[in-house]
């Protein structure tokens, strides 16, 4: 429970998932709540309208999930099904798919093959996804946060000089990469570039959670480059992109008219409990404006868990 | 080096320290450091005079804590034993044994058992231990911040009631009693109680960590008692007491004098990194000013845990 309590107090997240819903035209429409944990969510979208709500929960919180639509005065249409994502046999197809399967920097840990799997056997033609596109961003920062709560205290302490202890903190602090810590905006030394933007009406399941990305950024102010942060961001549409674009539609007027609402859990947003996830490089970098701070990165599965974000 | 960075953060705990070193006569004395860790003890005696400082530490860092000296310019005065405690070999018997072994609530996890039996081996007759007095303290508290952060979120989320999983959110929270929690001063509901006053010049080594204690509380305000803290402090004195004291000096104006400082882990102290332990009860309690809010505490060696606080 303290993980949902975690969740639930996470405000720019809840708000976002609120929002989206409120704006999702769910009246008379079947939806589906993947991984439905409290069942926050499918009350939401109960509450929005939506005619039947299929809330999946394997975890033994599935017997409460009826009591808090009772509870909320929508039990008659949240039907509760206790199993795994994959296992789940609905009696319908659903014109919404909604899930918060997001884990750290997107795709650490994340719950997004099940979610891809429910859409391709349960969503129907033009359903929605929510979220409907997410980025995983990134921006060179300087970490002086971390960075002075593990090193500042050996350069004295009470008049003691133990500076020679900052070497080996410094180099259990890389090792340790990467750290999920909160950053804020002052930290960002350049404009964030996004690594990789899905659509998740269209992402197919092999290609998820995978990023390989160049990117170059340009310093705009003087201070010590630390690493990169790598933070993700949400667009929660109000319908699904129409069927056979190819993409170009992101950032257009049209598409832009879409999008209900945006959830960013970067160093310029309201903190999340996903805080940001940093890579620290061996050694500070100088960053003067106009200097160039480019990097590649690489998320990709990791056999010890399931996605890891290594920097290269 | 991330606990070391942590520690070294913890002013309360390095002043306190400092304050007993700068306060104890440690001119042209022997001083024994049990578990020098960094070494930053070890210096502060040196520094105040001390003509030989032996440090002992197991770990790893005792190889970093000869160049700490050196940079503190009492390189010729530490000697560093890269040792277990127990296996150390000294050339001489010391004045003075210092070291900073104390755990959450005092005893959990504690090195005492060492300390102690460095001190039956090496401490010279009338030689002083810094600490030298220690208190595990209690007092019934409302644990409001603690409730809040972990039920106040299933009240009520975006307009969603959930609070048909407050009832399991306190169970678990109650399974993994004690918390260790930062609470304030105003989180006290009656007069702390020492449970425990522990003369470490002349502890058995085999009653070290036990403690069972029964404690009358006079609620002085309104409010909920969610359950009881548990926290320690320590007296550093100047000198010894006396040989053959039978402890009735405690508290007397005579042992006052010499108390050179006092470290607080309480509420009402600056907070440490040992915060403080709280044991939640399984139903609250209503406080009214003038009720009894007693208790029964024990603490003692848990066989997975070291030390681990039962409340009863």
């Amino acid at each position: 429970m303290a993980i949902h309590a975690l969740m639930l107090r996470d405000k720019p997240r809840c708000a976002a998932y609120a929002a989206a819903l409120r704006g999702a035209d769910l009246e008379g429409k079947a939806v589906l709540d993947v991984g439905a944990g409290t069942g926050l969510l499918s009350v939401l979208a109960a509450k929005a309208g939506a005619r039947a709500v299929y809330a999946i929960e394997a975890s033994g919180l599935a017997a409460a999930i009826q009591a808090a639509a009772d509870a909320n005065g929508v039990g008659d249409r949240v039907h509760v099904l206790h199993c795994r994502a994959e296992d789940a046999e609905l009696p319908e197809r659903v014109e919404v798919i909604v899930s918060e399967w997001m884990g750290f920097h997107l795709y650490h840990e994340s719950m997004l093959d099940s979610v891809l799997a429910a859409r391709d056997r349960w969503l129907a033609e033009g359903g929605l996804m929510l979220p409907s596109r997410v980025r995983v961003m990134a921006a060179p920062v300087c970490a002086d946060a971390i960075i002075e709560e593990r090193l500042a205290p050996f350069a004295d302490c009470e008049g003691v000089d133990l500076s020679c202890f900052i070497g080996p903190a410094a180099q259990q602090l890389l090792e340790a990469n990467p750290q999920v810590a909160v950053l804020d905006g002052a930290a960002l030394l350049a404009q964030p570039r996004c690594l990789d933007e899905a659509e998740l009406h269209t992402l197919p399941v092999a290609q998820a959670g995978r990023v390989a990305a160049e990117a170059v950024f340009v310093a705009t102010k003087e201070a010590v480059c630390h690493g990169y942060a790598v933070w993700f961001e949400c667009d929660f549409l109000k319908a699904a992109p129409p069927a056979g674009g190819d993409g170009n539609e992101f950032g257009t007027a049209e598409a832009d008219e879409v999008v209900v609402t945006m959830l960013s859990t970067g160093p310029e947003a309201e903190p999340t409990h996903w805080k940001q996830t940093v890579v620290l490089l061996p050694e500070q970098l100088g960053a003067s404006p106009g200097a160039r701070l480019d990097c590649a990165f690489r998320l990709s599965p990791d056999p010890r868990m399931p996605r890891n974000c290594v920097l290269q």
